[in-house]
């Protein structure tokens, strides 16, 4: 069902900024998942992905602790689970037992892929110097997989308090820019 | 003709990932601007934003050297302009003379606002921890203006080679997500 995506292509769907899941998993315990806008593609090959993760979050302790996560994309047709995830803690809710939303196995991290997302990238934390001071994590993706299904569906970018744009027209201008 | 737009509301234009331009400026210099998807919100108010500027980039060096800048959203009626400013460089270029962007004065910075972006942001570069092993600096927002004739306009998000895809519809999902 899930296909694997070349490390290569990664950027084409973070760089555009769509609302993500984060998803960690401490051994001997459910996996967990979290809703995230706050991340940016720092380099292109291996895939290289800044991301906060606020220390109030249930997942900052498991991905200091682990090292592990997977991020994924939903598309827009699951905006209100997405919104749903980001207004409670897995401190309190198994998330991926009350919530749409299917934990495959991943290859080389113990935090599970996303079956409904379109894509779920494998990712080590690479740096944590700026975890104290800014809550942010430097995440290398070691492994990428696309639903090919999805691969057209829209994203959603997030403008706050609930506001979702979705992908709209498509246009193609003249560019050397990778 | 730009409105001040309040510093607890810059993240609402930046998380959801727009193409954005860096604009710079050595005293005694022509202005320069640069095009950048690569950028994250990392605080809500002030507000910081992460971005990669390479160190091929002639807006590194002026970055570095006067720790000041000006992020501005263009809207998507930009793109050609918008692709054309990433496909060429300021050390032989003078975009601001080249291409229909209008500098104007910032009040905080010496870098200029552009006149026909939908907002610009005066930024002071905060953080350079991270600027020689990534590319990455922490921009603080001191000062943000929006155009109001452009508030709805859409913006552009890049997908690679040129390819952008538009702001399309916009829904509301019920969420207590800031």
């Amino acid at each position: 069902m899930l296909h694997e995506l070349p490390l290569a292509k990664v950027y084409q769907f973070i760089e555009p900024g769509p609302v993500a899941l984060l998803t960690t998993q401490r051994p001997g315990h459910k996996p967990n998942v979290m809703t995230l806008s706050w991340h940016m593609m720092m380099e292109f090959e291996p895939p290289l992905i800044g991301c906060i993760v606020s220390g109030n979050n249930h997942s900052f302790a498991t991905l200091e602790q682990t090292g592990e996560a997977v991020l994924a994309v939903p598309p827009a047709s699951l905006a209100e689970t997405v919104a749903a995830v980001g207004n409670c803690t897995g401190r309190d809710t198994d998330k991926f037992g009350v919530y749409p939303l299917t934990p495959l196995p991943a290859k080389l991290v113990g935090a599970p892929l996303v079956g409904e997302a379109i894509v779920s990238l494998e990712c080590r934390v690479r740096d944590t110097t700026l975890a104290q001071t800014y809550n942010m994590f430097v995440l290398e993706v070691v492994r990428a997989w696309i639903n090919p299904a999805l691969a057209e569906a829209p994203t959603l970018h997030h403008h706050g308090y609930g506001t979702f744009v979705l992908d709209g027209e498509t246009i193609k201008v003249k560019s050397k820019m990778r």
